[in-house]
């Protein structure tokens, strides 16, 4: 069997839900135990949730938090689910403190409750890489992988890319 | 930029349809293009049907053509879909003869005709598998991968497994 | 408040699930209780299963259940949920029996395993005409209506239309 | 055939979209079309935007403009997709003025973009109630149907209910 694997949610896309009376955004409880259930995921996948929030909301003290979740984590296989627009900083952050494990961070562009194809790939495709990837830290969008000391966020183009 | 992925297609639950007059599952043409649009997925993936068949229906003839068109194919990174019925057995003939790339196959439990949750899953694992693992053949379902020469289909629980 | 609707379920295409083992088609619960929640349905309407067949199947004998059901229901206003193949022939032995109720059948093109769009849709209208329609017994499929003694289904078209 | 039905657009929930990447909504174009497609329609429905705006922010000038509307429009058959925030002030004021067509007006709690299964429930009643009901001006939301003027919204509950 495979390792077991350990998933932190800190909110973003992913865990968005809509308010019907308002209209709204907002999070309430992650939906990535439910996701893992649609994708028939049978990787050993331990889900704790450290926050619930927009990454534009991330603040150096939330970063410190996940860093120290990340070290004191008896797993060398994390992922991390992350908002788009600061997960490199968090992945900076991570990827200069942590070399001696697999940590992959992803997100998605569309929350679950509107379907969240591109969540259930990602997901799909952040599993794997946290599983075959050497240790490091990584983010993992649109079926790709990038070294947290090689990734930039087009905010223009609202895709991830390499910054050489 | 990642190197391309080519992406071989056979059928299977994947890209099965449903016919609404007459009630019953078939063929037409595959949705994994659609599928890795919903995905967002970057990777410069190259699409080819090779045929479009229920893997039970798949004879040692159509295996041969499978295995002869990943040889002749000038990508060393190849996904294939195929019907879970029996996929390893067109991944052992694969295995026996093919070491000098990453092979990877993939399937569904449902028709992507209904949402295919699990197919956005594991297509997004299965391109993240072939970009990291090292040459050879493998299996990627439900968030795990497994080697051509230790895997089988458990048919009760409709899972795959390994040997030993 | 509005009367009460009682709602007959016979199967057809409407209640189709798909088995992920087998990859093929079968009847199990009913999905219109589901139904009726993601249509936000505040109308009450009592499910009662009467069969789940494939209206292809329904013999004599289930027509006359049907008719015996739909005489001796304590209320006025019945929907039926029935494959489309034969559903103008119960429309008919129907009509041709009870002309102090308003009765409604219904059904779908997909599945609700599928998302059943049409389903909804057809739904949705169904319970509109038989709290807005005199008493008589109609056929309400794709937004429209049709008296049970001037209809057909179109086999090519895969529709109904009325017979003059 | 049945008579044509006239459809206006105003907007409300049914057109909200979910913007990628601010995850924001925001109104672009209407999506009836592709719901009516979605439900199989065959009534001859035609769609015309009168305007796509959020119902808390449509002001009297805005309606005025919905009431010239449904007075010049050769139709007698109208259906309205209205926000259901001030849906009763809109039929009100319609109610008051037009006597001689019957117009329903009905909405959605869940954007299309999101699936919006009300939304293809609600739609499928409000085209059976506009054929089905005598002139008159009539809210069509969670299967019932309501006079102009026997109707509000409970906003804790989130639903429509009799005045008395």
């Amino acid at each position: 069997m495979p390792q077991p694997v350990r998933l932190f949610i800190t909110g973003g896309t992913f865990d968005k839900e809509y308010n019907e009376r308002k209209g709204t955004l907002f999070f309430k409880d992650t939906h990535l135990r439910d996701m893992l259930d649609l994708g028939r995921n049978l990787v050993d996948v331990e889900v704790r949730t450290l926050m619930m929030i927009d990454s534009l909301e991330m603040d150096e003290e939330d970063r410190q938090m996940i860093l120290g979740q990340c070290r004191k984590c008896p797993r060398n296989l994390i992922v991390i689910t992350h908002g788009t627009d600061t997960m490199e900083v968090t992945a900076k952050l991570l990827g200069e403190n942590i070399t001696d494990k697999t940590i992959v961070l992803t997100g998605a562009m569309i929350p679950y409750a509107f379907g969240s194809s591109d969540g259930l790939f990602n997901l799909g495709s952040a599993l794997a890489f946290v599983q075959s990837l050497p240790a490091g830290v990584y983010i993992a969008m649109n079926g790709r992988y990038f070294t947290w000391d090689n990734v930039r966020k087009n905010r223009d183009a609202g895709i991830f890319e390499e910054l050489v």
